[in-house]
This record gives C-alpha cells, sequence and structure tokens, in this order.
C-alpha cells in the first residue's frame, strides 16, 4: 500500500503549530475527497466543505489537514463548521457534486488506546507530549488503510448556494470604519456599523 | 523601512491557493499583533482571534493571513468571524491581554483604484488575474508603513472564555457513529446525533 501521498508536507506541520495524529487525518480525508470528486485543489472559490464539527471537544484538527489538502480555506469562506460534533465532513463542488467522509469508529477506537490520548486526557497540550508518543500514534495512522479509516458516502442531494457577493462598503457615521454593505445597520437615520448599533448582531 | 519580516513564505501562498493582496495584508496584521502582546506563534490552544469579517464581501483572505502568521487556525477553534463585515480583527491572550487592528479608510480607498479590483469586479477569479496585475498591488502593499495601513486599538476590558473542553463520546444509537457528548441528543429515551434526531440545531 502507497501511502505516501496522504502524508502532509513539511509547511503543513508549520502551519497547524504542532504534531499531532488528526491534521493528517484531515489532510487525508481531504486528499480523497478530491480525487473521489475528481477535482484539483481549489485556488480560489467554488468549492465547500462542511465539517461535522463543533467546539469544546478534541480531534478539530482535521480541519486544518482539509483546509491543508483542498484549499477550502476558512479565508476564502468555504469552510464552516455544522457544530455536530462528528467525526465527519461533507465536500461540495457545484460541479461535480458532494460526498460525505466520516471517521469509524472501530478506527476511532482503536486510536483511543495510544499513549497520546492518555497525554491529552490529562490536559497536556500537544506540543509538550514526547516526541516519540507523538510519532507513535501518527505512524500508525499514515499505516491504516483508507477503507479502514473511512466510510464514504456519496450525497446526491446535497445543494449549496454561497451568499450573493457585493463589493459595496459604506462608511459607519460613528466611527468612520468602512462596513460593507450586508452589514450596514440604519441608527438616527444614519448608516452604523453593528457595534456602534448596540443593535443585536440577528 | 524593512518591510521583509511582512512578507509571507513561499508556502502560506501554496495554503492560500492564490496571490492576492488580502493574505499578505492579514499575515502582517497577525506578526504585527504578535509582537504587540509579546507572544510567539501559538503552537496549541493559547490563543484566539476574532475578525471582523462576515460572507457575501470581498477581502476575507485576510483571516488566511492572520490564520498563516499566528497559528490561530480554524482547526484548533482559534479563530472566529464576528460577522461586522469590517477589515478588523482582535487578537487575544489569556495572559497578555487583547489588541485589535483594523485597515485606515484611506488605505482601503488607496488601494481601491488599483487594477486588480477592476478584474475583481468583473468577476475574475484571483487566479485567473494577469499576474502583472497581481504583483503590482501586492507590491505596493509590501512598500506601505504599519501606520498608514493599520489602526492600533488596546482592549484592556476585552474577556473570553473558551469553552470547557471534554473527550467523552457516545455512539448514536441510529447511525452508529460518534457524537462528542456536549451534542447528544435524545429520542425516545436513546442518545443520538443532531441529523438523527430531527431536532433542529438550537
Amino acid at each position: 500500500m502507497d501511502n505516501k501521498k496522504f502524508i502532509p508536507p513539511d509547511w503543513a506541520f508549520e502551519f497547524h503549530g504542532h504534531r499531532c495524529p488528526f491534521m493528517p487525518i484531515g489532510y487525508r480525508m481531504g486528499k480523497l475527497a478530491l480525487e473521489y470528486l475528481g477535482i484539483e485543489r481549489e485556488k480560489d472559490h467554488g468549492f465547500f466543505v462542511f465539517p461535522e464539527l463543533g467546539e469544546g471537544h478534541p480531534q478539530t484538527c482535521m480541519m486544518d489537514g482539509i483546509q491543508i489538502a483542498t484549499g477550502a480555506t476558512y479565508g476564502k469562506v468555504l469552510i464552516a463548521k455544522t457544530f455536530y460534533g462528528k467525526l465527519a465532513a461533507t465536500f461540495y463542488h457545484q460541479k461535480k457534486g458532494a460526498v460525505r467522509y466520516s471517521l469509524r469508529p472501530e478506527f476511532v477506537d482503536a486510536m483511543g488506546n495510544f499513549e497520546f490520548f492518555a497525554y491529552r486526557k490529562k490536559g497536556i497540550e500537544p506540543s509538550e507530549i514526547p516526541a516519540a508518543v507523538v510519532d507513535e500514534i501518527i505512524n500508525w495512522v499514515y499505516q491504516q488503510t483508507n477503507e479502514l479509516m473511512f466510510k464514504v458516502e456519496p450525497k446526491p442531494d446535497f445543494q449549496y448556494t454561497p451568499p450573493k457577493g457585493s463589493f459595496n462598503r459604506t462608511k459607519c457615521s460613528l466611527c468612520g470604519e468602512y462596513v460593507f454593505e450586508r452589514y450596514v445597520r440604519m441608527k438616527d437615520g444614519k448608516p452604523v456599523c453593528i457595534p456602534c448599533s448596540g443593535y443585536e448582531k440577528k
């Protein structure tokens, strides 16, 4: 089995900030999804990822691997969590359709036995865990088959339409800073930004 | 003026997917914020960025530069938009406090005159714009002073407490996939994931 193409480049670890097994798992998931949909890494704004992760739980690092592999980055507004707390993501291309990848529970269970998690559960940050302990689990992940790691589900009915963009902007009449039009609010007959408006966000 | 340290590494452009002026602007903003707060690039989970950008408007690419410079990545759940539609971000470290950087309107106006935006407003994606046009605006950005680009505001009262994390997870009794505890719902007396529950998300 040739898993070399699923090993993230060095700069991927530099971007992520530490070595852990989840960034590489997300990287592999992203690579496989591109392959499945028959597309290249996204340069601009035509491909979207909806990870089912949330907050207040571990293993979100997968999403950095997904950003790195697919080019569906947060800065390009191409990745958005669903807050379901699940180890899965749906990948959607406007012309090629959608596919969902999830981690198999058996794989998650097997991974849970590694010493890496004993450290994490004690609250020790990934960059502080001994390198040998981190490498043990990362190397094990590299050796697993795609079939053992991932459940793959085509999502033929999945649809997503990104919000229509506009370059229009207005200066807030109170703070003088620019605001993009869709976020401008009116107060005392003048355009203001949301913080100056004092209005609730929605 | 030595602006070399504000030029993103090659891998930053590879991560981002295209060359544009906004990724480098966010990179510089992030570098300056780290310097201001006296901290290093974040390896793990102790530093947070709240960009005031939203969706359906341009120039969000700044956030990729911020992720790259600071290590406050989406995958580590360290960056979260406020959806104000403003070209600004607040940087917060639990021990060092907070600072807000925003783009000065005069800088945004000056930048708007470049041919790059004529292409963007016609709907041409950054990777399709002639390299000379892209390089013109990027090089101009590199030559500007920090003072001309950014307004800097200390935010001594800014507070943020990340949600308490838990490793606990449960299998959804319907789909069999793992769900982190805070997202588990109950249906017919059994634990289920949000999609299987049929309940609305909030």
